[in-house]
């Protein structure tokens, strides 16, 4: 029976004001990316997520970013290696933290926004991300764009790589992400994102807006929860997976 | 023969700029409360410190403040019991996944600044304190002003209490420091300071402005390097308890 | 034929995460209460609704706060009076900038969250609040609660005061809020809204829970536009003043 | 009679820690470049070295910078041009409501930090900060390193450059710095820095490391007051420079 994990961004209420629907997001996925304060997320709307997750086995993972509140942790910022390091530390430190207090801990990380896109290419960045994750714990996962700069040091270090891809994203045929605003860039039928996953499920391919097959090994797979609607369509595609015997669980 | 802790608050560099001078602080006392980031502190900054307690045998104590980083921690702050329980439990796991990845970690907490003042009366704070410091782990200790609620909540519920005590500030008869800009409120003369430390290290207790002698307990006494002459005077301070062969040590 | 100044809290839009739906509620107020930057608020953000708001001919305010993003400035923060002061002159000359590069300007400040309910009994910070304002223009008008410290100094200082009323909440018989969570707290409908509005555009008179009659002189009726359903209520509103001939427009 | 002007870096005092010895360099300096809260910079403290600043004649300039406090604006942050553009408009608006507030005004506008370099050759950062300037005020000048695109940009778009030169660092041939740690990067000898500043002062040129004369037409030397001894080697600057006969003033 093919299994799949779901994940997705959440914990990042801020001053009281949702960005998702947490509580709806964590009772359809396998993983949850657990904002750490740094973009998004205060400390009791992160514990509140925690406990949700607990309460519905969704394995948690951290998911540090650089120190850019005002931009959402989406704009790409400058950093020594040891500072950034020592921030990522400090970030999933607090987060495991929380996760402990309500019976679950952090299992994996998730570089957010900016950071995980720089990461694909940026040593510097990439080297800080790793060796935070390593003085933390050595046993934690990453997940990550598959290919790039910081899988490649990741698996040099010896640490556990889950390979991610999007429910809703086109794919150019060398693996990146089609720009937003160009044709293909954002599936929205709800059939179209469930063929994607069903058949990251069974073999992690993916197919290009051209028709290439990408055999980027893909593990997990990020859904959202922070639009108009997609709520609804996280909702379709697991009703989706679950009719065709797929299930839902985090590789971990 | 007698012993003593000296305790300072450190890791306070924040955008690169230094409080005080941390390597001067961490090679004279035997305790250092650790800045987490919410009043001040840059995670480099707090591993670095962290990094020199360490090579130093330096117990290391987290410092948790209310998030208040335009006024250094130094203002009340209203807070509910979980949003502040949370932030606190935040903060010190932060700090503990740096100490850890320098080879120590957080053997006690004392609340900073304006959130240190409030629990002496507050009870919805001091329990905020206690229940944080809980969630993180039993075993940890609580450093506090004598007397007070949070003390009551910490002894209630199973906490060691290390009580303080202020090496350069006058004390009112009834336990608590006269205030600043008043005449007595500051000690600068450094037998004067030694000698409030020893009777601190010999029986625990104070003499008051006004003689009274006050049996508070104390077991750490806090010293500043964070204003012109302070490093010197704690400098000085040591070398005298050491002639008096007082041993400055951690009660932990 | 009656007129009356509707209200918003807007501009509140931070990290590219909106509160409100502003775009809606400029097309419906006459009086633009815009954030600043302390309790919410992009630059961008702000100067976008300030856009919106001159192109709708919306009256402009500037709605400084305590500096607690993290509480969205709804909580008590301690301050010295030119601390404060200080504060809200910057955050009125950073919104005015903005204001005048699209051609509008402020033209009264309504202080937001928790300062506002503070000013209403604490004398140092109300006094903040009214030298802030006469610092950068004496003809600036200040939007407050009827009654209490802040609306006496302002009136002893020569600013212009409009006082405020909330559409939607319930009033006890001494003029203060019926505290959330009480019956009679918020209303919700529409008639008993407009009800409300219609009879402060008569008189600035409201009716407290009890049936009292509360001769407040608002001349100002706050509205939200935060909440699930409150733009609607806020348009049914609109259209029923409009059906009684009550004008919609600002006492500047 | 030559004249040059001197200007520092001031009001970045940040919760209550200074950064420089505000009060002495405004003695000295002719030009103020004053924080604005984004770096660095308290309002209350801000407005306490405008309140200087007025009482010593001296010329005030807005330093805004990237919204990166923690990295005391000295990192690359990346942005929109509408975005970084409101965000500096923000910045001048709220320090030119302080500055008159104490009877001075912003004259000019000195971008701070990692801004300051990356409008040298980044078009898009350097067209927001010229467009912030004129959307507040198309008469402030704006104070540049010579050559780059920002000047252009001015330039064309009819703003007053002041060209700025480094009193104690050292030039490369093409008119870049000598890179901190190498041979030749800071000038420590004030006679070395009063001939600096005199040969400013008499033609605008600069002396490279390798003896090239570069012709930069600086018409201001910026001094600083944040790092041990600077203050005295200021102090020494301009004295020689008055025995010297040269006129200290602002260029505006």
């Amino acid at each position: 029976m093919p299994t799949i994990d779901l994940n997705a961004d959440l914990g990042e209420t801020t001053a009281g004001n949702p960005v998702a629907d947490d509580a709806a997001m964590v009772s359809l996925v396998s993983s949850a990316n657990v904002a750490t304060g740094y973009h998004a997320g205060d400390p009791h709307a992160i514990r509140t997520t925690l406990r949700a997750a607990a309460d519905n086995g969704v394995t948690v993972g951290a998911h540090p970013a650089y120190n850019d509140p005002a931009g959402f942790g989406r704009r790409f910022l400058d950093y020594d290696l040891a500072q950034l390091a020592d921030e990522i530390l400090y970030q999933i430190g607090a987060v495991d933290a929380l996760a402990r207090s309500v019976g679950t801990q952090v299992s994996y990380v998730k570089p957010h926004g900016a950071l995980y896109n720089t990461i694909v290419h940026n040593e510097v960045h990439a080297r800080a991300v790793i060796d935070a994750i390593r003085a933390f714990d050595r046993e934690l996962a990453v997940m990550l764009l598959p290919g790039g700069v910081a899988v490649d040091i990741a698996q040099q270090r010896g640490l556990r790589v889950i390979a991610e891809a999007f429910a809703d994203r086109g794919y150019n045929p060398d693996g990146t992400l089609v720009k937003r605003g160009t044709p293909g860039a954002v599936l929205t039928d709800a059939d179209a994102v469930a063929d994607r996953v069903r058949r990251i499920a069974t073999d992690g391919s993916l197919v290009a807006v051209d028709g290439t097959v990408l055999n980027v090994g893909a593990e997990s797979v990020c859904v959202h929860g922070d639009s108009p609607g997609s709520v609804e369509l996280t909702r379709a595609i697991v009703e989706k997976l679950k009719a065709d015997g797929i299930d839902l669980r985090s590789v971990l």
